[in-house]
């Protein structure tokens, strides 16, 4: 059986992630696919670094390289949005499917990929932009297409929430918490937009396209991030409430749907209070269904490629050329 | 565009609701699956009952009479074993894909319908059968394809979980929790499989064999429900502590999967200690996604309905035949 060809772009926790299951999970990846899967190439920006990639695998910092290698899938994975851009509309306009990880990216060009990709009926999937592990964008599309979802209330950046519950229960500064944060490995080398919000707004920025109509805008109603948090605000705690960096969607206007990143209070019965630490949550209400939640690991590098596999996964199997 | 016929049977909670869903919706799905979905027939027990169905659906006791209309899908919505396995049988022998919310019966035949599907090339799909609106089948058989998955526990009747929240916030006996139970329609007519715990272990029996491998046995190492808790147990409160309807399905063992179902005192850390009501949730285990928690409505007229109609959107998709 022909390989299933795949390249890798971005070799950082994510490309390497998604190298490592690969490789791992060969033989259940062929099982279920009827054909191996094996990564072609690898595309990163410093050829000067140590890469432990096999033999076989094309390193290079050229895309066009990459593209010689008749792939069928590639793998986004790389940080930054206008080269991540490029290099996945040429990808398309090849016919290779894409896989995406790259919220910033997604974000802000998700829809005209989208557009590319249904032209040449090319797959562009991202569940990995949201909420790492947990399997949030095909949910969504799911339920949102038998009924509509009036309102999606979520956490969504691993890091401010690591920074507001060490603070909270244990005890930490703001800084203690940010640097603790990064000594794990949870925030990102710069956590800038972990901690002004925009993280979280690109996230549900594409949680909001997907439930956006045609007609419809997407309006961003406020965008406050932790460095924005007075230090009163945070010692202003109620009884039986806790402060989490919320991200509230608002899909009931028929014009615009709104979104609000802020740091809120809430109650201790409300299903979002007991998220804790790293942990990614997101609460779905419609009518039919009520609300749903779905909770786990919303960034790292497993379950982040854990949920690219998963893409590959579909991509495969809803393509009749690559299944033969 | 010929229509997706589809016939129901039972026509109880689950069987009205999902009628009102396809008819409610009509527009939608058929703009979702370029055909219209039509409910051709309805299959009930009592024929002297009234029902509020279309004049063009035909209404009978008579499953031959059902099948003689050509179905595209049969949903599955009746109570009981053998009489719901005879009439799944004869409609995938006859070739239509079917969908079923029957767990007591998907739990022991299922395996069996499995084969005969497969060798029809038929679906039988059965999300409603576990947690109604909460998707855990497709989620917990996408995730199992990818890594294993070690160990599952979950809250997966409603009505215990009802009564024992009732029982330790509202200071109800476990009799008046019953009863109001009964009343706002969460326990079943007969709740006595609700308390016994044989519905959660239907449920667990279901998520149980999805992860199994072909020389694994399921054992059942402890079926306890509410009807054998004594009231000690459930005074004898430990601080911080809940007792919760628990389900733990172990996947650790190579020779076995292993199932109890028993009220169990967790801690008020543990995942599943703020689940309340009559909600149900399941958290899944596995070494790359750590755990993912899936929380919501798991039962009731529309949740379970939605859940049907989306098992009758994935088979039309599935199916090249129908989508044409
Ligand atoms: N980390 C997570 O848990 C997580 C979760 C979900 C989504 N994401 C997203 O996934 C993407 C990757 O994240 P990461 O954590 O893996 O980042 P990272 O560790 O910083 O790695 C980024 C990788 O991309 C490569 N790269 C950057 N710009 C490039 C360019 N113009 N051309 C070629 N290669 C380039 C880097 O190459 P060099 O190695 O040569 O520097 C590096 O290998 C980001 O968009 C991030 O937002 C991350
Ligand atoms: N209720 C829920 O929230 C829920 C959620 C998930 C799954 N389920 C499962 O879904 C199924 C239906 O539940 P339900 O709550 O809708 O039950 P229900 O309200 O008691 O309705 C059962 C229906 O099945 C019909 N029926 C029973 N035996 C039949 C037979 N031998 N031939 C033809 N029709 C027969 C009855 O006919 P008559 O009307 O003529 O008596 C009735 O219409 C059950 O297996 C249940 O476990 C229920």
């Amino acid at each position: 059986m022909e390989p299933i060809r795949v390249a890798i772009l971005g070799f950082g926790t994510v490309g390497k992630g998604v190298y490592a299951h690969i490789k791992e999970e060969q033989q259940s990846l062929e099982q279920t696919l009827n054909r191996p899967v094996q990564v072609t190439a690898v595309l990163v920006n410093d050829e000067s670094k140590h890469r432990d990639v096999a033999n076989h695998v094309l390193l290079t910092t050229n895309m066009d390289d990459v593209l010689a290698q008749q792939i069928d899938i590639v793998v986004e994975a790389i940080t930054g949005v206008e080269s991540a851009y490029q290099y996945v509309t040429a990808a398309i306009e090849q016919g290779c499917h894409v896989v995406t990880a790259n919220k910033a990216m997604y974000a802000a060009r998700g829809q005209k990929l989208q557009e590319l990709a249904e032209e040449r009926r090319i797959n562009v999937k991202y569940d990995a932009s949201v909420a790492g592990g947990i399997p949030i964008i095909d949910t969504l599309n799911q339920i949102h297409q038998l009924e509509s979802v009036h309102r999606i209330e979520a956490i969504l950046n691993g890091t401010s929430n690591y920074i507001l519950t060490a603070v909270a229960k244990e005890g930490l500064t703001f800084h203690e918490a940010l640097t603790q944060a990064t000594r794990l490995g949870y925030a990102e080398a710069d956590p800038s937009h972990d901690i002004d919000g925009f993280d979280a707004l690109n996230k549900a920025y594409i949680l909001a396209n997907l439930l956006r109509k045609d007609y419809q805008e997407i309006t961003v109603n406020r965008r406050k991030g932790l460095d924005q948090l007075q230090l009163d605000e945070v010692l202003n705690k109620q009884t039986n409430q806790v402060l989490k960096p919320l991200v509230t969607i608002d899909a009931t206007s028929e014009s615009a749907i709104e979104i609000v990143v802020e740091p809120t209070w809430v109650e201790e019965n409300h299903p979002l209070s007991s998220v804790d630490g790293v942990q990614n949550a997101i609460v779905i209400s419609s009518d039919r269904l009520g609300s749903l939640k779905l909770e786990g690991a919303g960034a790292g590098e497993k379950p982040t490629a854990h949920a690219i596999v998963q893409d590959i996964v579909k991509t495969v199997k809803e393509d009749n050329r690559i299944l033969v």
